[in-house]
């Protein structure tokens, strides 16, 4: 075994133990925790933002590009968001302990199903210092240990974040090894997280689809994730004018780096010269560049479509564009090129909005609203550690909720069974 | 591609798709498929019992024990007794389709998360002929395609029966393949499975310790199972002796063979001479081979356990029994020796029990009521599939719900994100 892997362990077994006192811990208790962090991080303010400006020199030295340089700047107004954001997860609800459930039996069994944590999570992540703190709050909320392996890039500014967290546990008295971080940038580390089965009950990578690909293939730990967001919106032929052009232009181009962006649209063939039009030189007025299929390619202002265009995630202003028949065409579509994140169907036919509810299997279907809606935030659900696009356990925005599992507590009194 | 061989893939590929039409396969016609299947097998009753003769006849050129052929064994009543269990899936209400929950956001939204089938199950058994119909129905009334694959001791019965399943498919006009049986007996068949990870979503083993270790040590597919059930019992100092000498002897001796069967006896030290040995009496005079800790070996009929005589599943009239300080040093015996499946307390303090209830981590936890009561029928969800003591998207006792994912459902009026 090598020493990382033994380091690993070590901390695994850290992680657990941690995770069996977290289990009962009180939820006021959680809360000061978090409350006491957030004061912390502030407090090392300079300290941190130090740390940070030692992590973008270096990462100007490697030639990070400028978007990855601004995933990893903090600065005041940032570290007041961290802040900020440790609160409003100190202010939700505490979900352990709730009763999802509960019956009674003719037995005179009474029945209840309780959230429990889950256990220990290791969190696996690229450049965005703020990871650290989002998921290592939320994975205390829901009463979880966890392992948090930062990015290279960001190791210093990280460490400076965990530093304030674990002043936070100490305030609260709850256990240092409830939010641990990996003290090295070795890649070895990262294969340790995704086999230690018995130390880490679910891995939750965030960042671009080479970490979310490598942790989908290789990890032996459940993985809670999506490798893309390649949403698609279709408008019917039913579709409002005026409801189609908003929703379309804004789930394409009010942030096109985000995974809820719509990355292809998808026409009636009937309202191709029409509505299909408008929508299209809406887009293209926004300078977003439409790659466009057969039977639009007509249109002014588009380009031609490659058929690698379609099932591609952009992430940026670009969209793909198609003809289908009808509703059916359209989820034929989805089902191919889709990745079963968000897919929205613009229709005022609530027969074509059912069927494409019913017929389509995404985390998340919209009618008549906005692929940019898929964020724990605007479901209502507070912070989330990610979108999850699998079917086990968790799926769509995963908060503190979907981070725990459950038991069964039966009362009877004396009670036997025949 | 892994060295899945060809004809498993194409197994998987047709559960796939048919999983893919049942998906929104209408809850008439999953019942008339139940309905038609129970027919059915009735029908074939003389087919299905000479198929099960020929197993029988195997398995005594075989060897097998007398508690294997019984298991193995099928006759006229123990089939009505197969049907009848097909009506009443029918009859549960189904899954597919149930809104969890609803709820409205200040942006307009309204936001429903239903629950969806899984995709497709594999199943893995032993000798029980009777799986192959149980597990068939409550796969397909969660809309889940399933690939079963039973014991070679149980070939010819497990086809007779899967048989009278396709005909339930077809009477209904539900596709063949949501119900598919491995036609091999080759190991290599479960190895496949195990490792299908495009084809099947979730494998469920049912059967003894050495099949089930076998599926979580190798499964890169999510397994829901319980590898043991090593229930626990403990009396406290504080238990109504009525109640505790009633509980325990009904949670030993009800059914020895079962999963929710005691297995060690805790007994809080103030009441090791008065009730403890009373109801060590009550166990030894019903004719269980009792198995006595230090401080217990002097109390009449015992005989002294070994070490490995904790944490042991005997499923036999045999049970291990130790003293313990309080309820905190139950649950230190508990987390130490038990399998996270179902274990009880027998107590009046309500706070003792609170305190088991909170500090312990097993699938279900029982208060004054007894172990014997860990199965899906007694906790009203209909039939099971299995017990699952894993943290992961099913726990406790699996039925057809447990068997279901879900997704967002969002409704908006043209609604954009700002």
């Amino acid at each position: 075994m090598t020493e990382i892997s033994e380091s690993m362990l070590e901390m695994g077994a850290k992680a657990r133990a941690a995770a069996q006192i977290l289990a009962t811990a009180t939820p006021e208790a959680k809360t000061r925790a978090l409350q006491s962090a957030a004061d912390a991080l502030l407090e090392a303010q300079d300290a941190i933002l130090a740390a940070n400006a030692s992590d973008m020199e270096a990462g100007r030295e490697k030639g990070l590009s400028g978007a990855m340089l601004d995933r990893l700047m903090l600065d005041a107004a940032r570290l007041q968001g961290v802040a900020q954001a440790l609160r409003e997860v100190a202010s939700q609800p505490d979900p352990v302990g709730a009763v999802i459930s509960e019956w009674d039996r003719p037995t005179g069994l009474h029945i209840q199903r309780v959230r429990t944590p889950l256990g220990v999570v290791g969190v696996i992540y690229e450049s965005r210092p703020n990871v650290t703190a989002d998921a290592g709050a939320l994975c205390l909320k829901a009463g979880n240990a966890v392992i948090l392996r930062g990015g290279s890039e960001s190791f210093h500014s990280s460490r400076a974040i965990h530093a304030a967290l674990v002043a936070g546990l100490n305030a609260a008295g709850l256990p240092e090894d409830a939010i641990q971080l990996v003290q090295t940038t070795d890649r070895a580390a990262v294969s340790d997280m995704l086999r230690m089965v018995a130390h880490i009950d679910v891995i939750v990578p965030r960042g671009g689809k080479g970490l979310v690909g490598l942790v989908q293939r290789e990890a032996r730990v459940p993985v809670f994730a999506h490798l893309e967001g390649i949403c698609h919106i279709y408008v019917d032929a039913s579709a409002d004018a005026e409801k189609a052009r908003r929703v379309v232009v804004n789930a394409k181009t009010r942030r096109t780096g985000i995974c809820g962006s719509a990355e292809c649209l998808l026409i009636h063939r009937d309202i191709v010269d029409g509505l299909g039009a408008q929508i299209i030189a809406d887009l293209v007025a926004k300078g977003v560049e439409l790659r466009a299929g057969e039977g639009l390619q007509h249109l002014p202002g588009v380009v031609p479509a490659a058929p690698e265009d379609f099932g591609k995630e952009y992430l940026d202003m670009i969209i793909a564009a198609a003809v289908v028949e009808d509703v059916e065409g359209a989820m034929a579509h989805i089902r191919r090129y889709g990745s079963q994140h968000t897919d929205a169907v613009i229709a005022e036919d609530a027969g074509v909005a059912q069927r494409f509810f019913a017929g389509l299997d995404s985390a998340i279907l919209m009618h008549n609203a906005s692929t940019q809606f898929a964020d724990g935030g605007e479901f209502g659900l507070g912070a989330e550690i990610g979108i999850a696009t699998g079917k086990m356990h968790a799926r769509g925005p995963v908060g503190a909720e979907q981070l725990t599992s459950f038991k069964y507590l039966v009362r009877g009194d004396g009670t036997i069974r025949a």
